[in-house]
């Protein structure tokens, strides 16, 4: 299948790179000269603009940092709308608030195009792996249609409901682990303090009711859990910045819809103070130097 | 072995009656005569006062609410220590405040005996069934000795450290589960008002980074695990007050170490809430009331 | 001197009357006709559309609910920036984040007109009785330019820096005032479990450490303060949803300079879970219904 | 009159001074020799014990950290009971827990004394001064009986109510206190971020609907309050571990009312996270050190 791609970051590039593998004739577009000739340089042809991206194209992916990135794309004079062919459908793999899904959703329609959104977990790892999970917000028909297109890239192809539930999904997750993490950092920290061994610890809360991903698999006491990114210095797996906007997309959702959000702002304040001190680029599970008095 | 058991409750008396099943001998305690009564039916022998039950007990198990009364069923003139022969393990399964059962420890070992912190997990159901696990605080030499008295009623022994560590271990999970069941209860809550179905969202959250014991046993939406307290109007689980006692042990835990409990502090006061409308009586996952704006 | 004013609401109405008695010629814009004719009729001129109500000022007075309306209104094919004469100076009289102000000084100036931002404090009793407060935010010699207008609507007109800065201090001193309310709420719901009259307690805090305008002014107990909302049932003040857009303006800055703000995130759940159970226009202080038990 | 004083700490020793200045004839108690001798070097007689103090005296005053020591003092075989004539009046100044209180009530009663709680406000400047507020729990006619005693060392007696009140009073005034502090920093440190004078920021919040104690007296930024803590680096003020204590009088006993704290629960944990970073010894509003990535 002939795809158009725009956006060819840190998730981008190697989910453009499985495309190219499975098969598909990809013509992509990025600011970055750079990034356009690594996909070039296997096998993509590179675009002038995200119009010349998407004109021929029998599908166009997005995958941009946020909601206004995602807007200048389609909307922009040399954007994706002014290029792509009626009844092509776009596919949004960004990370973006379920309003601005909707409403792009309904400029494509205007524009006599599809729109799904289809935002990833699984990260860098696995983009790079091709086994994502996509979070998909549109019609059962539409889902139908894009899996073929999206199995290039990820391994679960979820259908969320209607147009923008692919983020309500995704970002109803993503504040579950903002506070989990938060809460398990709490609890290793206050063991620590209280003179229990970590590793005794974390095997407890992990094979009892405190069991949770950022307990089990991602541990934010170093040593606890050897593959997790606080067993290596809190580098190479969520940047704390990343987690911090997609509380802030929690919080703002929850704010829209007029419904509290304890839990999760709280949790996006902690986040916010290891950012404001430097710390943002390390894993989010370094929220824990907030407890044990390490300064960054 | 001839066991002296005290705290004959919702968790103490399925305990002992396991106790009886796997064939000790047991003189046994509790303030209330019905509940003496019916350990006598199963079998055991009723003793007078706590010091009745030690006396020429080979192991002496308590089982109580609170530390206040784990002292005096230890202290009190006709209490456990004034009656246990010189030698006898006492071994709590009371949850307390780690200082408390160190404390208890010190009481114990002037008087001539050992002390084991051992409080559980697994609720009543468990105490039934006889599958609680157990976390031992006290030597090795001390949890091996008392892993075949345990083994009686539970499943998981396992050793957590030196006396106090068992209540470490309770707490901390604690804390971690009573700040993921906010955090699920106020995501479940905030995808339902954003308009995604709520199995779903909980499917997504179960095989993705928001996966926890919370999320994929004991969903606090109804309808998402069809066995969990939500499904059945928020009955039969551990209770909201029962929550909030250890969310307060853990706050408590963290305040005489100096650490900051953010998340469990929020927490604690979101239980409180709870309770204070009349509703600490339902399971603790009905928090989730707080953001579906359910009346009590 | 001749007066664009466009914003007739609960606010702007009250302000552009008191400048059409300091002696000023208004010609005023709104979309809704009714407020546009009770203004009429106090002897203002109407405009159809911004442009035209800009259109042969001296000074144009913006009064709006949020930054998207003030963008609106200057940028529009009809709006103020295509029919104000150059050299012009725009009052921006709206609560906006102070980014947005900063934009629209540069959008002003790009079409040769000078900006202050000039948010108010005093609610809809101090727009009426000409007593508000101005927080003006632009150079020392527009601050002096712009005082003899807002004298003719306010009794201080305070200069806080450059633009944005008038944003900046409404937005701080709100923050203030939206924790400390939800403190002296909590307080006061506090005492009265505790079995403390509560007009002793309020007596003892307006003299002591707790002092603050949320208790001395504006308790929100009933019968303390016999002026404050709180005594005649929570109406007529100053409305929840209009503190959770200040709250939510607060964290949203904080946001923007990576800046964590705990308390406010907090607060702000507390006011937005009034409003979420249906008690968004009662009176902010009502928010110690949330203590006390009271359902909506 | 013939006084009994035990307690002579920072807070104790200037209030035990002043009632010798003020006439009164002194017989105290402290564990620490260099403090008894200073009062004795005033005037005062030393006792050996509590007991020894509270014999032949027509009022016994006791000034102690917690509520441990108060029992103790008060219940010690060479206690105060012990030694206190029938019909003498304790007056208790500690802040300690509304129900602690209660309970030495009921004791002084059993022995056949009055007790009123009469915890201060005012700090050791005040202590020093005789300006004192005492606010007093008892009932009218006791509080009348204590106002020629309390009046040598302060300058307000306040009646708060029955036994307990008084420490009601002062807790829920220093729940506002912590709160509010917070508070200010927050908006304080928010405001510095986003470019406002520190000083025009505090005139403002300081005539405005943020005016309060923490913001017009003890303004957390340096150089904002001259005489403020702030503007001396953070010493010789009232600690924060000090407040931290305070607010955890304050969350226990909403705890034991089943009130929710929120706010109050959350400021405890920001000063603990102060007091852990071994800055606890800082006047209490360096909290904005907290706010302000400054190290301890």
């Amino acid at each position: 299948m002939k795809i158009g791609f725009v956006g060819l970051g840190h998730m981008g590039a190697p989910m453009a790179l499985n495309l190219l593998k499975a098969g598909h004739a990809l013509t992509v577009f990025d600011l970055s000269a750079e990034a356009m000739q690594t996909l070039a340089d296997a096998g993509a042809t590179k675009a002038a603009s995200p119009k010349a991206a998407a004109a021929g194209a029998e599908w166009v992916v997005t995958m941009l940092p946020a909601a206004a990135h995602v807007r200048t794309v389609l909307t922009a004079e040399d954007g994706v709308l002014a290029g792509i062919a009626k009844g092509v459908t776009i596919i949004d793999s960004s990370t973006i608030d379920p309003a601005s899904a909707k409403e792009f959703g309904a400029l494509a329609a205007n524009n006599g195009n599809a729109f799904v959104d289809a935002p990833v977990s699984g990260g860098t790892g696995g983009a790079a792996a091709g086994t994502l999970t996509f979070m998909v917000g549109g019609s059962a028909a539409l889902y139908e249609s894009v899996k073929p297109v999206l199995s290039g890239m990820g391994k679960n192809i979820v259908h969320c409901g209607e147009t923008g539930t692919g983020q309500v999904a995704k970002i109803c997750n993503n504040l579950v682990l903002g506070v989990t993490m938060a809460g398990v950092a709490e609890a290793m920290a206050l063991g620590e303090a209280l003179g229990i061994d970590s590793k005794v610890l974390g095997g407890i809360m992990n094979t009892s009711t405190g069991r949770c991903w950022s307990s089990d698999t991602y541990n934010p006491f170093p040593g606890v859990i050897e593959t997790a990114p606080s067993s290596r210095g809190y580098t190479g797996g969520f940047g704390t910045d990343l987690m911090l906007k997609d509380m802030g997309l929690a919080t703002d959702a929850a704010k829209s819809v007029h419904q509290p959000a304890y839990m999760g702002a709280l949790a996006q304040q902690l986040y916010q103070a290891m950012s404001s001190r430097g710390d943002g680029k390390l894993d989010f599970s370094a929220i824990i130097k907030l407890y044990r008095g390490e300064k960054s």
